[in-house]
């Protein structure tokens, strides 16, 4: 596997180096050279390095620190705003205003942002995703001045790493893949897929903190509740339907 | 810039030699390095190699092809079935049967199979993103058997190039980044950054085929019309919500 692959971490802590403005001209570059649909490029990369931009984008991510301490703040947006403008520059009739369109755009803007995770940590940096930004988007888009036609999709915070964590667990690999077809899981598959993780002395840690019987209650109970995934469900569906992606 | 990022082309013939075991192994486990939401790696991946399996997709992905001639496909799927089954199992009452959650998945999906898709190339292998996943959407559920939760996002199809193509044509980068925040189009950028995709000897050819004016009609009459932008939106906004994933 190539190394850069293998060896992802996600990055909390950053030094205040900067990056050098051919560097993170190269980790965008490589950006654009991901598929997109149909060659329309359906997608904005808002580069904040500002302090006072980064300081309010700090507080909308939740105040995680990171945001602060790196130096580079990527905000991957779809955007056909600039596609529709052009159409409308050559006597054409842009039909985008809808939820298809969105959902292509979002997904030009996530393969351009897994391309430019991938070119920065190859070139020393660090990386960390912000869920985030599906949470706050509204806000963001006030903060970054976001247009119709666009709407923030992911954020990658970027710098160069502070800290050396291990690598993530993840599930055995036949827990995520299916031959053919989808394979219902019997509850022994689940049991078996989940053993390391709900076994991890991480895991036994963790449960005595937040003083839970199970890992799964500390997702469904403190970190990804119902209430709150409503609450933002919501709230998302409204920033689409506002920047103009409800039209159908 | 790594090489693989560089020289990235979607590839549409592909010789009929079979992808080995151990490497198919290989670039799974790549997509299920990138970061993911929580951890949770609430996506599954669907591998088609059958015959009749490959045939039946081939007939809901537009009949393109290269999903015969290739022998593999992987359908990406935002799955929050097998991790709420598992909260379930763990006396943990699960809360993502929501849009948050649905996009939140398709996210892990999207990084997961950038990751597949550079190491495939990494290793001599093609590969060919499939939009049309997301327009029949309904289709797929049916023939790949998805339960409740899972919904596809995205294709690659994956085998060994019998073609060369050339680098796709790009904007210039400061058409796609803005600085701080979003800087609004002025009518004069537009036709700056889309002076070499208008006036290319490719697209010439077009026009001329396609008895059009402008690139942008080819775009808005012929490949992503209003029309169907529309019908797909209702089509794959009914999948999310028949799928379990319009609760909020």
């Amino acid at each position: 596997m190539l190394d850069v692959i293998l060896n992802h971490r996600s990055i909390r802590k950053y030094k205040s180096n900067p990056i050098s403005p051919e560097l993170l001209n190269n980790i965008l570059e490589a950006g654009t050279r991901a598929s997109n649909t149909g060659n329309m490029q359906a997608y904005s990369i808002i580069v904040s390095q500002a302090k006072d931009v980064r300081e309010k984008l700090w507080e909308v991510h939740f105040k995680q620190n990171m945001v602060l301490q790196a130096p580079v703040t990527l905000t991957f947006c779809a955007d056909f705003n600039r596609f529709s403008q052009w159409c409308l520059q050559r006597k054409a009739s842009p039909g985008f205003d809808n939820f298809l369109s969105f959902i292509n755009a979002a997904i030009d803007a996530l393969l351009a942002s897994q391309n430019v995770a991938i070119e920065a940590e190859a070139n020393g940096l660090g990386i960390c995703y912000l869920g985030t930004t599906t949470y706050n988007a509204d806000k963001i888009i006030d903060i970054l001045k976001l247009p119709q036609g666009v709407v923030p999709v992911t954020t990658l915070v970027v710098g160069y790493p502070d800290e050396t964590p291990g690598l993530t667990d993840r599930l055995p690999l036949n827990a995520v893949i299916h031959h053919e077809v989808y394979q219902e899981y019997s509850p022994e598959a689940i049991d078996r897929f989940f053993d390391e993780k709900d076994n991890s002395d991480f895991t036994r840690k963790l449960l005595e903190i937040n003083n839970k019987e199970t890992l799964a209650q500390i997702f469904t109970d403190n970190r990804y509740t119902k209430k709150d995934n409503e609450f933002f469900s919501k709230a998302y569906l409204e920033v689409i339907k506002k920047q103009g992606f409800m039209n159908q």
